[in-house]
């Protein structure tokens, strides 16, 4: 059981799309979100934001488009499903300029960029945020994307995780080892600028990357970023329970999420570390009105604007033709490659008619929660006494958060539940109080690991 | 001979490090680069160039150290040569909120991202700079860097041109290809995003590469970024002449910079395009003085700071421990990787008496341009009336650009030398006219390539 006083955190995670996860809503007279592409309304967001005092905004991303891939990507194109979408970490660049305290997350995957390069754009984002970078650790599960990387298909699921191990074991040799601390210099009277002594090559070798270095950034801050992680398989919950300094959940309810966090939180203390090393935030919507009854006006308006069709197709629910089946279709009839499972709980669940695709919607189509800032208030009152440390906000539409702002923060703010200012120093440390991975994460193991090591490939590999 | 009242188009060229191409100035009292790190500086720089109406600020960049890999780096790191660095692209996506005309330039090697990743952040800097994207495309040629990305040595220098043909193909087949004019939508009330019809996968299978598609943003304003080069070499020129927009230049003089021009402008004109399709751009530093008295005490000041052990280990000439010969050493005692031409060279110069490695020093010391707002108006009507279209100002310390622009630049403005007022629109547009690539160029083949292509692998490679 968590303080009574302890606020929860705050993270907003909207996406760099026009449609992230609820389908349909960029159709809405009020939503801004399909001028995505400028950077105005991403630098307004932000700034609110920080107004009021969330801790981090939160960029979820893709490498390709959802779905099989031997269908056509009609419905994906039409309904604007993730796509078209673009890069967050430049988009993170250029909002660390225009903020100060935020912390600055998003999703890359291991596909995507090559350790090497990626471990120095990140170290870029943190020099330029001055300690605000933050990384969620994906390791990619979209057959396009693997596609669009020179890839027949995905790598089988657990063999992900083992390519995961690899690449967050070069970017942790090159963030926490390849310079000592105290190796930058910027002695001008003694003609140093780094000391030659404290700044080392890595010399990786594994199965599929092999990397010289030195790591090209100094130090930044944090070093290594603040590490999120959203795996739910058996794989992806030990990875995070190893790796990840923040969980994203997605639980059904607050006891569903104390479920998973003690579980997660019982693999990390097995993997050397302390329960209170991971933070949970499972991923919440929210539909705010100023009575109950305005609330619920305008959750009948937000869901006329759902969009079945988007919905199923980002489920790969999809015909041959690459087409969402109609409403009526007979879920006996329904056949797909990801989410047959799911169909076919929907299915047991009815058993007084025949069920068809619009219940399978219904069960799909996320629960916000509806109320005046009181009553959600008191709901998240319940999911920070089941022992959540943060919300991952998820917008209709990206109104949604200055809404939030503006409505809900206050009335959190006078119960706790929300603080009233920012800590001190980087994102890790208005966290977890510190700016450096603490020596439990298995990062710690590679600071001065290098000091006295091989100089060239022949020593490393002797 | 280009009209007398063509302004000059002018480059600011640092790098995203504390010591690019002046080995040692980061030393002196007046030089803030060793604070590169810092955000603020680079908001600064930009501001001042752009109320100067520099045309764009272009980056450098490298993907690992310089000389030779099986010899220790104390030099190099001691030198700050180049090491740390950051990433330019990032940079410049800040940037390019705080500005609004400026060219956002940056190398980026064919090495260090691969192209499916790379084109959608190129995409998105050119979102979110509303058109002034631009990439320097750069083979890679250091051999620290290749055995960054995996490769045990660097690919021999043919090939690499050859690599680079393919990633530029990728590249523009998403770019050009991907999305048809007009494919983007955002209509709300018929609930289409974007055109089914419009967007398309491209299918590339190349010997290095496999790409399935769709690009992942939507069209930008320029879809290409405008496009720079500086290869030298046969292969470098003919890959120029192929696909730069804007060519680097490090001429001895004006002569050689109309030489060089003339042969890459044949060149183009044999691969279909236009002379006019080409701008060539001398790289020229510049040490400016109210009188010609002061500029030369400055120049006596800045090669008072030279170093000359970093311009060495710039350029491999370090002996078998990574350290720079000792001034005197004979020359024919000095064995180096890359530059033993030009140490064979420096020795048959002297033939009066037995030359060392402080001769070889002073022959690759920069040449800057000494005198006068006045005297350097001068020079540059020279290098304009060879034929050049533009300068990248090279600086000393960052403190030069703002001595530049505040001394040098008024004085080119009256002579019709420089602009005063920016032109409308993107960064192509303000230096060719148009906001896309022209028909001449090797990527106009992809326009409308893949509109009734294939939608699946086995149709695409059938």
């Amino acid at each position: 059981m968590t303080s009574p006083t302890k606020p929860l955190l705050f993270n907003a995670a909207p996406m760099f799309t026009a449609s992230h996860g609820h389908h349909g809503q960029w159709r809405r007279p009020d939503a801004i979100d399909p001028e995505f592409n400028d950077v105005r309304l991403w630098i307004d967001l932000a700034k609110k934001l920080e107004e009021a005092t969330f801790d981090g905004i939160f960029f979820p991303d893709v490498s390709g488009h959802h779905g099989p891939v031997d269908v056509p990507i009609d419905t994906i194109v039409e309904e604007g499903l993730q796509l078209p979408s673009n890069d967050p970490l430049l988009l993170l660049a250029a909002l660390a300029t225009h903020t100060e305290n935020i912390g600055l997350a998003f999703t890359s995957n291991i596909l995507q960029a090559h350790p090497f390069t990626f471990a120095r754009q990140v170290s870029t984002l943190d020099h330029l945020s001055g300690g605000r970078a933050s990384w969620n650790i994906v390791t990619g599960w979209q057959n396009n994307g693997a596609r669009n990387f020179g890839l027949r298909s995905l790598p089988e699921h657990d063999s992900r995780y083992e390519w995961a191990e690899e690449y967050v074991e070069v970017a942790y040799k090159l963030w926490e080892g390849s310079w000592d601390e105290g190796a930058l210099l910027k002695d001008k009277a003694n003609s140093r600028f780094s000391d030659p002594a404290m700044v080392h090559k890595i010399f990786h070798e594994g199965p599929r990357y092999r990397v010289e270095g030195p790591h090209l950034p100094s130090p930044s801050l944090q070093r290594t970023p603040l590490l999120y992680q959203a795996g739910s398989s058996a794989a992806g919950r030990a990875f995070a329970a190893r790796h990840a300094e923040g969980v994203f959940l997605m639980p059904d309810s607050p006891a569903g999420a104390a479920e998973q966090i003690s579980q997660t939180r019982a693999l990390a203390v097995e993997a050397g570390r302390r329960p209170e090393d991971l933070k949970f935030f499972p991923g919440l919507s929210f539909i705010v009105g100023d009575t109950e009854e305005e609330a619920q006006d305008k959750a009948e308006f937000v869901h006329s604007y759902v969009s079945v069709a988007g919905l199923l197709a980002h489920m790969a629910v999809v015909d041959d033709d690459g087409q969402a089946y109609p409403l009526d279709t007979p879920l006996s009839r329904v056949r797909t490659q990801a989410m047959q499972g799911t169909v076919e709980r929907a299915r047991s669940r009815i058993t007084d008619r025949e069920p068809i695709v619009e219940d399978l919607a219904l069960e799909l189509r996320s629960n916000p929660l509806v109320g005046t800032p009181e009553q959600i208030a008191d709901a998240l009152e319940e999911w920070r006494d089941a022992g959540v440390d943060g919300i991952n906000v998820m917008s209709y539409v990206l109104g949604d958060y200055a809404e939030f702002a503006d409505k809900v923060i206050p009335v959190l703010r006078e119960r706790g539940l929300a603080k009233t200012a920012y800590g001190e120093g980087s994102y890790r440390r208005k966290l977890f109080g510190e700016d450096r991975l603490n020596d439990r994460h298995p990062a710690a193991a590679y600071r001065g690991a290098f000091s006295n090591g091989p100089r060239t490939w022949e020593e490393a590999t002797a």
